[in-house]
């Protein structure tokens, strides 16, 4: 009884006895939660969407208004959709499309072949846990094509999902601690991150173990790197995961098919589980650089590589589809243990499935229109135009930032962003610190403040101490990037006039 | 060291030394993901996706096809869409449609409206992480009208959801338990009840406190119950959360005003929080029955009452609509600390937003065509038909139930279910152990087999021990669901010959 009565007050259940009680309380929930950070919607977003609504009831500010450039986000930039993609998902979902002369007859043919996979015909139903049947098949064609004759995919091992993030967090739930006396499952995460992978493992009380990316190699992976952070974790944790992102999110590097293959082989040796987060896979823009899939040099590197299990994954959001408020993605499993996937299955079915529109989305842009098709040159046309846009920002970017004395930007070799290295005075950081945010975190307040632009600071993604960065996607029409970088250097010539 | 080599052996780290090694695996992974339960897509589904290939490649069966009446998915079940949601979002997502004649022009209008309200005008474009701020502005207005004037509603309350069954997963976690030597939350669940919540409880490591219904006043809430289950489980756990569905799933009760009355006030006696489910509110068939929602009781109850925390959820898939396949939904934030929806959003921010056209299915539904609107007539008339012939079979089924010798069905007053009580056979449920199952989980995978009926064994949901009951949903067309009755009373009829 006493130690009940210990514990109560401990977890906070003592303050509800003042009245009015409150049930949800920060001293009683999860600690995890509390801790988590996400910083591509956190504060500066708050912010923005205050000078929005200011600008909005006619406040008077030094711009007009507020360019995001903060979250990848393609269609929010003026990005037009894929004139097929959408047409598939609107006669799937509105059947009176399907006897609609103004619907191209090879979309009407691919949205009966999908509601014809569909109980009842109809997006209205519940899908299948792990999505559409026919879908699947296309990723799984997909990506045979992609990966050359080597790969052989099941449709089976193939999970349709709300983006690419639902599936990472289910993966990384399965060793969410349930005991604080347990050794925690390490999960090597590269500095700078994704912060749903930092998010992710606070939340679920997993020991994230940082390994640094070497601006200096744009952005590549280090072995030595790579076994210094584990050998250094290893007594805290047992080490299970390591993250790749490729290419790279927020730095925009594409991996050499030989920094994956000694990625590789080290996780081998370290007996740990790559996650690939390929989300970008269509995203290569650097002629020099080419996008290698882990599954394919594992592969291709022969045993006992191609027998280490891998998950990928993919989405619907970022390639040339941009497509993020669909919330499509899917996931690879390969080698993985038939018990782990009936408890991934058991999982996702709680949610019982993944939405009905986003696998269609999916479908669009893994199983495009082929030659002979009606809409393929539009397809093509659209498709190119878009990509052959990023090419020229990611270009463009990286030679604007790199003209900034005191800014250097690596090679946007691929994804949606730049993320350069910005000095700043010794003076501004230290008022930062004032304000307790680092250097970069009120570089990027004040820049929005003064300009109307919002860049993610490099602490959300993590940087090497001492350095800071910020992360800005290459996405606004090409005229709105220039502004941006010019009203950057116009802002960080006043900084550094101020506090030199 | 010692200790982490014991613990890496306990963690299950040790079989990965033998090669081919494996990195997850059963006996590392979470063990509350293993424990982890989910009836409605359990064994007996995976059972009836066999018979159903075996059907299609022409195997021999004692039936034509598969009659799935184990979920509440209408349309799987051929129930048709609302003609005006579908055109909503197939307007909203192919802007061609904005233009053409074929949509009405109230659809293309409030298509306008919604597409003004994201980012570059497209569904493309990653919404707000708690959801387009005109659908829960829309939200908000349903659920005032609904309860009436003393109701107020700030859209800042409403959360957008994929599904309702996401948010509740999101507010369960909030005290997934960290470490073992902590008391865990306990929460209040009905017998029976719908296994999200079993499942999540037990995945978060929550204590499950079972409180029965009354199965023989119709499934009500009994408090005596309810002070018997809680102060059972004071010892174990610090209770929190108290579950309510209602209308009820499995159950299909109806609770009526002063029950709820008496459940808040034991509620605010106890300081738990209700999770309102009232997925169901639009499904009432009984005519003596009304849907009385939580929050409305709670403030005309008035203080202190009206000062106690709730959240509230409602779905898309559910209610006349059934619009499962979409994943939309919402949650009501009543009385709830600023800090906590804080921390709520930061969480769903990590999965960047719920699915937009899932937002827009809702707002089809929260915000119908009002009279004088060109859709106006064809809404009402196809969901008062939905909503008719639902009526009509919830009054047939618990008829033709009560019919057949052995089984006891109270009124299905509403919701998508039924959920009789049969009387097994001694030597049945003797047999039935032999194959590790209940008498109950026996039959139903036996029913199966003979007749090609899903039904879910009440085990699944949870009942008094040593009774038997099983869930059938009232969605299949008519002639069906009497075909389902009768098959039901064929096979059951046979197997009481042959064990009693």
């Amino acid at each position: 009884m006493r130690r009940n009565m210990v514990l109560m007050i401990i977890s906070g259940s003592y303050a509800r006895g003042i009245s009015p009680y409150k049930v949800l309380t920060m001293d009683s929930i999860n600690e995890n939660i509390v801790k988590m950070k996400y910083a591509v919607r956190g504060p500066l977003l708050q912010k923005s969407s205050k000078i929005i609504a200011d600008l909005a009831k006619g406040v008077k500010k030094p711009f007009k208004e507020v360019i995001m450039t903060n979250l990848g986000n393609p269609q929010a930039m003026g990005q037009p959709p894929i004139t097929f993609i959408r047409q598939m998902v609107a006669t799937t979902l509105y059947k009176d499309l399907l006897n609609d002369e103004c619907i191209p007859c090879d979309v009407r043919k691919r949205a009966n072949e999908i509601l014809h996979d569909t109980l009842g015909e109809s997006l209205g139903s519940y899908t299948h846990s792990q999505g559409i049947q026919v879908i699947r098949q296309h990723v799984a064609n997909y990506i045979m094509k992609r990966d050359g004759e080597c790969s052989t995919v099941d449709p089976e091992d193939i999970f349709l999902s709300d983006g690419a993030s639902s599936m990472i967090k289910t993966i990384l739930s399965l060793y969410a601690t349930e005991d604080e006396c347990e050794m925690p499952t390490g999960c090597l995460l590269s500095v700078p991150q994704y912060p749903l992978y930092s998010a992710s493992t606070t939340a679920y009380g997993l020991r994230k173990i940082d390994y640094y990316l070497d601006e200096s190699e744009n952005w590549g992976l280090s072995i030595a790197e790579l076994k210094r952070a584990i050998n250094e974790a290893k007594d805290d944790c047992i080490p299970r995961f390591l993250v790749i992102i490729n290419p790279g999110n927020p730095t925009g590097q594409v991996l050499t098919k030989e920094n994956i293959e000694d990625t590789i082989k080290f996780a081998y040796e370290e007996k740990l589980l790559i996650l690939a987060d390929e989300v970008y896979q269509d995203n290569i823009y650097d002629e020099d650089s080419e996008f290698h899939s882990i599954k394919k040099v594992m592969v291709e590197m022969g045993e006992p590589y191609s027998n280490m299990e891998l998950i990928s994954f993919n989405s619907a959001s970022k390639g040339y589809a941009g497509e993020c408020g669909f919330r499509g993605g899917y996931a690879e499993f390969f080698n993985i243990d038939k018990n782990i996937k009936d408890m991934i299955i058991k999982m996702v079915s709680v949610m019982l499935c993944p939405n009905a529109v986003g696998q269609i989305i999916l479908d669009g842009i893994i199983c495009p229109p082929i030659k002979g098709d009606l809409s393929y040159r539009l397809y093509m046309e659209e498709k190119e135009e878009i990509l052959d846009n990023l090419a020229t920002k990611a270009e463009k970017i990286t030679e604007m930032l790199n003209d900034i004395d005191g800014i250097e930007c690596n090679t946007v070799q691929g994804a949606l962003y730049a993320f350069p290295k910005i000095k700043l005075p010794k003076k501004f950081i230290k008022e930062a610190r004032k304000n307790k945010r680092a250097g970069d975190e009120e570089f990027c307040m004040q820049f929005l403040d003064a300009k109307g632009v919002t860049v993610i600071p490099g602490t959300g993604f993590g940087q090497v101490h001492g350095t800071y960065h910020f992360r800005t996607t290459i996405l606004p029409p090409l005229k709105k990037l220039e502004y941006v970088v010019s009203a950057l250097d116009d802002f960080y010539e006043k900084i550094k006039k101020k506090y030199n």
